[in-house]
């Protein structure tokens, strides 16, 4: 009766939980609804050049515990601006149709796209030019709108907070100052979070331009009083206030700044320089993108594809999973990609790290 | 102007994030409020037997990754029902004026009480007599009413859910049914949770009674189709149903079966016997109340620290801290140990564990 | 022109390392020596049923780093006196001719076993007969002779140990005796190596039979200099001494203790009964010989596949790999499987412990 | 009797286990053979400065599982060459004969230096000078000869492991060739260690030159048979064959290529740049050097620090602790320090990689 065949595809950078998301979009799809489930490979790229593969049961055992994604993910992918070469000169094409066309010849009657921002943008504009489609959100940045949370985010908090675990002892021991730069480029989130998680001294957020001079002096400050280390954790897009190299760009009405690169390393320069303590600087990178994901996020990763399929049984489309009040819901695509979700410098969480002696050097 | 002296103990069963918990209280009370923190040993034994110590800036160095307690806990000291030897017998006497009275000894103008259920209510049997009481909820099992979630039950799901992915190659290997006993006697969030993260093919929960026959067409099901492995995750609470053995206990005017301990030795009996297929249990018990506490722990018991001594220097009593849409907020002690918080078998998230093939053994 | 088929099989309980060894046989067997490598389903029951597949390249991708074997195993499969059933009867038969019909019908020229003391001993029965076998030695006991450790011991160690500091802060906080029952029925290698790394006070072997009343003796004189917990690991072949519900069976002329089960709880409940200080017991049991191998396991194991493949690319037989001074050397089975390897009560480790206050309850 | 005040320094970069030898030696030192053991602070800088601290039993309580070292550390301490300022000039002095007369000051009649290469060596011509010392050997490097191995490697090696490990799924959903620079100047133990225990596809290190387009050929090799990813462990002392940046210094006689700093990036370009294959770099750094140490890191710490203050007790100087063949053994100070332990390229481990196909560039 049910003939539907449903494709699935992850698009952008890692993260911990696009397997459990997949697993249970082709546990369910199949058992409960009788659903042929084709994989896309490598994000947006395999519908753009028509390279799937029909997902069985057997395809999903044991992928729970794995990070990473069994599909393949592209970060270069955008049918509306890809990026092609034509005799050895690089062009951008839109190649949106020959999109169109693939879902016809591969017969899928619907589209899952388990992406980020950028991702979630483009299935968006599938979905205006006729292609039913849920989206399910992924960013371990946790700065997407309209959920409260989104898997991944957890992992990189746990990854963060015990590379801060363990630069903690070195710190104290060498009476340093240690310097974490974690992922976050226009949304601190996993800085402010692993900053409280690992009892940072100093951090530094993109929503919240700092000062080297108050850094300086809240290090100072606590070598006076004996505490001879220090712990910052910087997000990778944070930067001085009135800084003249920061650029900004302008993402759906909303000026936001662009990372230059670094930010730890010239943070610890400064400190170093102005200080006189010995500082050294950990870039964290793409250990935060992988590992085995958290119980929290493979649990929150298989409630979102488990919806995501439901939805698509039930005909929905145009619509994202989401996380709220502890259930999990559907929200218009279209709203979740209005805009990034940042903190607020006058949240409680701020206040509370502050009233615990966190300075963010503003 | 401010020279308020603050308690502070810690009671009933050991969770990770007490410690963060005390940290966070110390290091605001007395930087940002310029008060005198005195930790009550032992919980309230300590008020009982006045034993107590100031705690200073340097005490709590480094305790914020610590599991355990710096304080020490007591699961048996209720002032209202406190068991004493006379003469070789034992005899269970109030001694809350004798507690009425040490705190006015050490004068202390305030109390932060960190504990489950039943510190809580002894907290607000205190609150009743005219101590100024601010409590602050503790527990792994996750069943307090009034807060989402509290901090130590993130740890236990990771140590569950490690434990769950250790025994998963073994039953792979040998073909066997792994058990896992988690905790749990009231409501089986940690085994829900567990159980989803770790890919559990049976739940058992003290919600929803099992049928053991049910439990075992589900694990042949699984072999007949080459699945020759199950895991099933059992809380100890949970209980056959039409168990005749189960008594139930009346607890705040609520029904509740009391543990008799070993179900999972038993369900796996049964499992074996009935299915010929070789079973093994492990029972995790108190692994789960240890370790470091989990990133999300450590920040939940700061930002509860934060709070309860904000209320606290603001005259607050009667309340407990509580976590509401992603805000700490205070709600009367009164109202959160009405009743505890139950799995509802209706909810979504257990239509989502039953959609991806998780049966509840019902 | 190498046209050898070889065979593996991996027998007896689960140990981490296993799936190491077979990827390095199954990648330098294909690829250095352009064999064709056949695994055999479950143990030797694989070559009593004629049950295989060929492993390829692909077979083997990402198993490195998990538990398990992916050709599976089983406990009760020797050749020698195999359990089959007639017309409902048990019968005990040897089918060792059944088995090299079978090798013949696979055409394998040679046979790699992986396992511990038994399937090593059904390896040189088979030898014996004509079958060319090279072994590998494994069991997380670090029990076995001739080399001078096995992988899967320091995963279990790792697991103990970890489960030692999470019982250490309860230990500490409640001011209880936690007992940690660990396994090794013949020998305390696990027992004696987490013991020391997790700090604790009392460690009970099977080599060093205990005293109650010595191990009660160091509970209470730490409790009497303030130290109000203790931690106790016990292996799960300890015993009393004198004890007579010690049977002793002969294993290879050498007497040693059957293990009656539920040590640990045995030695908690005397020692809560007679130093009346509350006690609680953990038992690991499973959770040893599963998870992702450390990295020791991973490098030792994947040492021993490829020495096994080579040694059988040499036309060696009647061997097993070993670990000598940091080598990989080859040492007849024969002489491994002749006892098993014990801690000697005068050793250096011992008299170590020893010294920093570690009681052997002896 | 014995009046013995023994003292204790802790000297160079951090390494997991310092901990757990200082609390042997107070433990043992004190209970064993009433001894006074003295902390001296920031390494031998507390012997320049006369900063010490005499150790008791409540200091060490719960430091066996914690990283760093309680006395602090230094690594521009050398009182044969130490830097000092004098009106605002760098000067550097000997102040070794500064360094006798605190000894007498503290009158300590022994010295136990826990140190690497560096350490040791000042340890030494401290001892021709006449001072009684016994020598700790540390190094997460595991490059000091005379003892087997060292305590600090294996933490290393399972955090250089772990991040192997994260990087891997994403190297695999982005097909990417991911480079993990690990520590290692002189020596690439850690590289190949954690190289075999990753799953690494190319490992670099400083004993075996590479060949930029030996790597290329080998990732290009990969991707030809649908290997789309490629992992590269890099030491950070690794270099191409023939560079003629690399410049060499004179140690001990021996000479030894200079760091220059940025290896994994250096390389990361150049695949880049080479194969057109996305590629990115993380550089572990200081995460090899903190977190609590792994369990064979607390037992060989342990060992290390019991027989040191044994060899105290019995009056031995100018030795060494070490591991041979699973003793604790003593050697020479002297013959220690003589040369670093290298890789030999023509290893048996060295085969065996090869054998499984890693490639080493060369």
């Amino acid at each position: 009766m049910n003939n539907k065949r449903i494709g699935v595809l992850t698009g952008g950078g890692d993260c911990p939980g696009l397997n459990a998301v997949i697993r249970a979009i082709v546990k369910q799809g199949i058992t409960e609804y009788g659903m042929e489930i084709t994989g896309l490979i490598d994000g947006y790229k395999g519908l753009i050049e028509n390279n799937s593969k029909v997902l069985r049961l057997k395809d999903i055992s044991g992928i729970l515990t794995r990070g990473g994604t069994i599909l393949g993910t592209s970060n270069r992918d955008n049918p509306f601006q890809y990026q092609t070469e034509n005799n050895g000169k690089k062009e951008i094409k839109d190649v949106s149709e020959q999109v169109l066309e693939n879902i016809k010849k591969l017969n899928l009657s619907s589209l899952i796209v388990i992406g980020g921002d950028g991702s979630l943008k483009i299935a968006n504009e599938l979905y205006k030019k006729g292609v039913p489609i849920v989206g399910v959100p992924k960013t371990i940045d946790n700065d997407l709108s309209c959920t409260e949370i989104t898997f991944g985010f957890d992992t990189a908090l746990v990854t963060a907070t015990e590379a801060i675990d363990k630069l903690h002892s070195t710190a104290e021991s060498h009476h340093r100052v240690m310097i974490v730069e974690v992922m976050g480029r226009n949304a601190g989130w996993i800085a402010l979070h692993s900053g409280i998680a690992g009892g940072a001294d100093l951090i530094l957020l993109p929503e919240m331009p700092f000062s080297i001079d108050k850094i300086c002096k809240k290090v100072i400050e606590r070598h006076s009083i004996g505490k001879k280390f220090s712990i910052v954790v910087v997000a990778e897009g944070a930067y001085e206030a009135g800084s003249s190299v920061v650029v900004k760009k302008i993402v759906n009405d909303i000026s936001m700044p662009v990372r230059l690169g670094g930010i730890g390393n010239r943070v610890g320069d400064e400190i170093e320089k102005k200080t006189g303590i010995e500082t050294r600087v950990t870039v964290l990178g793409h250990l935060q993108r992988g590992g085995t994901p958290s119980a929290f996020d493979r649990i929150l990763a298989t409630r979102f594809g488990s919806m995501a399929v439901k939805m698509v049984n039930e005909e929905k489309s145009g619509i994202m999973v989401a996380l709220k009040n502890a259930e999990i819901v559907s929200v218009p695509i279209e709203e979740a990609i209005q805009k990034p979700k940042y903190i607020d410098p006058e949240s409680q969480i701020i206040n509370i790290a502050r009233s615990i002696g966190i300075s963010f050097g503003n």
